[in-house]
């Protein structure tokens, strides 16, 4: 086994609890609105607006459940566009990356940092890691060919969890570079 | 010798005479602003409106000399952000790409095809493509090894002439799917 389902993440909010009350109102819960490809992960009915030094992006998608650190994730493109930060980095390896201002139905919120391009990343279950011969935290490359746009995407690194689906996540650069619309299929290189 | 000098291509505009002078008057020239890379090619003074069905950009550089057709080349985050189509192509294969209205300080222009989202390109002098192993309209890869994000272009195709200088292009969805910012070196890979 050496293919893996790679899917596309548009820019997107995590929240922690008190900034969801901050943004939406003192005991709000986030509605799920879409279940994704991860166990528990949802698309939620609300949306926040994220304000950079630019320019901002008026109606972004909130994802639950909440998290211990809210976190922004946008593509380069995203981060020049309305001027903020996002340096690549891991999910919740937020320490000095980049800052930008939320704003909800209720209230906003300065976050000084949390802004990040998400590092590639492959999530597996152990089963699924066994088969394709990776361990968590392993580097690999992931070969698509879309589009007329062959790439071979290298810095991907493996989440091995029993909590995860077995895919491969890259962001709307990656996915627009790589030719890619939708889910597709994607093959690991040890 | 294997390496090349790859750059970035941001969205840009190509304009025939004709497009010229609806957009900012009869008799008018592009006043060139900066050189680029490529001998003779120059950014213009002058910017254009680009409006797509969802949305625009205001300031679209104009890239000098005219040329035969017009032509648009975003990038396919462009592309979908404003909302156009722009199909993976090589410059000036334009048939049944995509539409959108241009607007100059004297007039606008209902494109009905040129635009794109151009395809990675390997610019070389024949001197240098000897040097790299490479023909005209070759396919090779182009690995890149920057920002977190290593990375292996394939779909590259060459492009050689006495005209040119010898230099990668890709867009900037691809500049940040390879965590590239500004000039840098890439390797060609046959």
């Amino acid at each position: 086994m050496n293919k893996v389902i790679v899917e596309t993440s548009a820019r997107h909010v995590h929240l922690t609890r008190e900034h969801v009350e901050i943004l939406f109102g003192a005991g709000y819960q986030l509605t799920p609105k879409k279940y994704l490809s991860q166990p528990g992960q949802f698309a939620c009915e609300e949306r926040v607006q994220v304000i950079g030094s630019k320019s901002s992006f008026p109606r972004v998608s909130v994802l639950g459940p909440e998290r211990k650190a809210s976190q922004v994730e946008l593509s380069l493109t995203d981060a020049r566009s309305i001027g903020v930060e996002a340096p690549v980095r891991e999910s919740g390896d937020l320490a000095g990356t980049g800052s930008c201002k939320l704003v909800g139905p209720c209230g906003e919120i300065e976050l000084t940092e949390g802004v990040i391009a998400a590092q590639r990343h492959l999530h597996a279950t152990p089963e699924d890691a066994e088969k394709l011969g990776i361990k968590d935290k392993q580097i690999v490359s992931i070969e698509t060919n879309y589009g007329g746009r062959h790439l071979v995407f290298g810095d991907v690194i493996c989440r091995v969890s029993s909590n995860y689906a077995t895919r491969c996540h890259i962001d709307t650069d990656e996915a627009n570079a790589a030719g890619i619309t939708g889910e597709c299929e994607g093959t690991v290189i040890l």
